[in-house]
């Protein structure tokens, strides 16, 4: 944790549970120690302690008057098996996406949508761990949408208004670099064994090149990092 | 498993096991069916199935005349904690590396060098998988060195004879981009909490750039995945 994110509307004043205990043990602060302070969604800043009683910190806050920018890339995941995705919750919110738009397709199992970790109280914490990790304070907003092609017809255009589409395939034809630009980017990746053909022409369709990470095959939990990483390297 | 690797020396002629089950449940082939096969730090080729007697399969096999190249990619990592350490392992062989040279460092515990899967009888499984999975044949040759001073001083220079050396961390000036070329490289990645500014001094006499990630302060498993990622981008 290298930021001690608030939730928005908590009061910084006092701060007990894991975070203190995160304060005391790990980062080893007494009273008079300092450390960084975020409000999710909201700005970053500096707490001091002035008291610590049972385990409970009284704390002086600055904040910020800036709020971190969002990233300026919004994730399209087919949905992976729940393990997989409970794993990449974390890491995703370290590298940073505006939104994280988890979706169907034709080889993603029906059953997966029923994991828990689906639902807010499971994941939400997993993307504060990762924001926290990242001193950042933006939560990548989720959605989960059954169908691939109701989303592109239907409600893409509204969560992503105006950004470079793209989406990674072995079948494309360029390297992933080759498709960015600095403008917002909305990045597609596959279930394990990829998009259909039939997928892939209605991302065609609805604007999204197709570019790939290379010769060799990566599981999709590995290319999802991998293409995010080299996505922010242009991006930025 | 996009790829069904041989042992060096193991007869192609026949198959059981786990690798026989792959072949029949996953792949669900039958006698003619033609499946992908390799054989460690060998040629890539075909299988045909002639015959499935009790699970094993009677296989005619067709090796290419060439032997993939190895990656132009040595990884120096420090030893992460042993469960991160596991499951990092896949993930390395996927991306592709020559070396991987695990070392100690000032933040890396003792302890962490009494890990079982520091044996080549653990290691080598995941590494395989990796690799398979990449459709790769080459296996990352792995070594593990306690001191990083005596690594540096000693033994780098014949482990890795002529590349470019970068190490990752967010001190780093440049974007790790700006410090590769298509020469072979040799990849530094600290311990969670980052090497000290001694071992970074030490890194840097002997001839380490220090280039960064960006401004999100990464776990070191999503920092290694990331940085071999974009590293591969470059140097291919």
């Amino acid at each position: 944790m290298n930021v001690v994110l608030f939730e928005p509307g908590e009061p910084t004043t006092r701060l007990g549970g894991e975070r203190a205990a995160h304060v005391i043990d790990v980062l080893g602060l007494g009273v008079g120690g300092r450390f960084r302070i975020g409000v999710i969604d909201g700005p970053l800043g500096t707490a001091e302690i002035l008291a610590i009683e049972n385990g409970v910190l009284t704390l002086a806050c600055t904040l910020q008057d800036v709020v971190p920018a969002p990233s300026r890339i919004d994730l399209i995941l087919a949905l992976p098996r729940p393990k997989v995705l409970a794993r990449l919750l974390s890491p995703i919110a370290q590298l940073g996406v505006r939104r994280l738009i988890l979706t169907g397709a034709w080889k993603v199992e029906r059953f997966y949508f029923d994991a828990h970790v689906l639902s807010e109280a499971e994941y939400r914490p997993k993307l504060i761990e990762g924001v926290a990790q990242a001193k950042d304070t933006r939560l990548p907003i989720v959605s989960v949408h059954r169908s691939i092609a109701f989303l592109l017809d239907h409600e893409l255009d509204s969560l992503v208004p105006s950004a470079t589409r793209v989406v990674v395939d072995p079948s494309g034809a360029m390297p992933l670099e080759s498709a960015l630009s600095s403008s917002p980017l909305v990045l597609a990746i596959g279930p394990e064994g990829g998009f259909t053909g039939r997928e892939l022409g209605h991302l065609a369709d609805r604007g999204f090149q197709a570019a790939s990470l290379g010769s060799r095959v990566l599981r999709s939990d590995v290319a999802t990092i991998a293409a995010l990483a080299r996505a922010h390297a242009v991006t930025g």
